[in-house]
């Protein structure tokens, strides 16, 4: 597949460079090209600079986000939250249309410091807010609840435990047929619980599982999850 | 221990019926004795009246909030989460003084019907204001996350499991010592896998753990639980 990852940092990163070891075409979008490959600063949490990335990573495409949504069969949303609503109205709702979009954004404010706040309460979503502004793109929420890494290496928790101790990735969705070719992508990446909450506004769950990831990313430090026992 | 239960719904009769079992003194407090007792008719949700469930565990005592707390070493707040200051103020303060308060109850606005919505955002949590409100106590949040049936029996949904994939029963509290008694007490209704998530502030991520888990409700049934892999 043609894939549109916008977001230039871990998350787009991550998932852009699964999507290539699969062979899929991958294109990550940005704003400006020429500004993400011209920093050479480490980000805000030390991300290093895209340039650096791309160097070992020559067969993804950096695009603006209208250019690599124009080309694309699916598109992912790897943004910051807060910026995701104009990151795909730049990437233009006439590329989206008709696409399935994943949806990995997190609604936080980081405008008050370290730790975030959410941008929502428990009556809307990030997902929702999207679906409502491209009616015609098929949003489901997904992976957001996993830190970068886990998203496309779900058993780097603890790989010597039985598939029944892994990992469960939620998904979210008007359209079941995309909730399928996502289910499928999620598979490929070495998902083995993928579990349908039903409906766009079911993103309003995995989108409020922020604040106690926060306290046990204190705790436990990275090397956790979240698994639905049943 | 002397154990009071402040709520007479299905989460104080779970936890006062378990106490007993383990040779504990139980006591349900409610706002008026002979109200809750004079009770015919099932509840909200179809819970049976309290004198139907009375009748088969004569060995629980019922008594008002205050006179409940007042000869407790250790109280329990199992009342709806929107009552639960006002049922607290009817305990006293000076009933609930030096003692440790478990919280199990979650922050539920039913006003606007079913599903029920938050009544904090991530900047609060109803831990938080209780501790607030009566700052000689000390406050354990715990057992909220899970059903009224799986927090005095966590083996329920997968008995043939090994223990790691036990649900994970959470704690926040400012108080090392209670937070050591209330994970002992656990412990003995057969949770092998408590987790420590740090002051009273932690609460807020297990009470917002709600909306994925009216969710999971209606996609799985109630035979589910949260499981922390790490």
């Amino acid at each position: 597949m043609k894939i549109a990852i916008l977001g230039t940092g871990m998350v787009g990163r991550s998932i852009a460079g699964k999507l290539r070891e699969l062979g899929h075409d991958a294109t990550i979008g940005t704003r400006d090209v020429a500004a993400t490959l011209a920093r050479t600063e480490p980000g805000a949490m030390g991300t290093p600079p895209y340039s650096a990335w791309a160097a070992d990573h020559d067969d993804v495409e950096l695009a603006t986000f209208a250019a690599a949504a124009a080309g694309a069969d699916l598109v992912v949303n790897a943004t910051a939250g807060a910026a995701s609503i104009a990151a795909l109205e730049a990437a233009g709702s006439q590329n989206l249309a008709d696409k399935v979009l994943i949806d990995v954004a997190n609604p936080l404010d980081f405008s008050g410091g370290f730790p975030p706040t959410l941008l929502v309460k428990d009556d809307d979503s990030l997902g929702e807010q999207i679906q409502r502004a491209f009616p015609n793109t098929k949003v489901v929420k997904s992976l957001s609840t996993l830190s970068a890494p886990q998203m496309v290496n779900p058993l780097m928790i603890n790989p010597g435990q039985p598939d029944g101790s892994q990992v469960t990735v939620f998904l979210s969705g008007n359209d079941q047929q995309a909730k399928d070719t996502v289910a499928d992508l999620l598979r490929s990446f070495g998902h083995a619980d993928v579990l349908d909450l039903g409906d766009i506004s079911a993103a309003r769950g995995p989108e409020m599982l922020f604040p106690i990831s926060f306290r046990l990313l204190g705790v436990l430090g990275p090397m956790f999850g979240f698994k639905i026992v049943r």
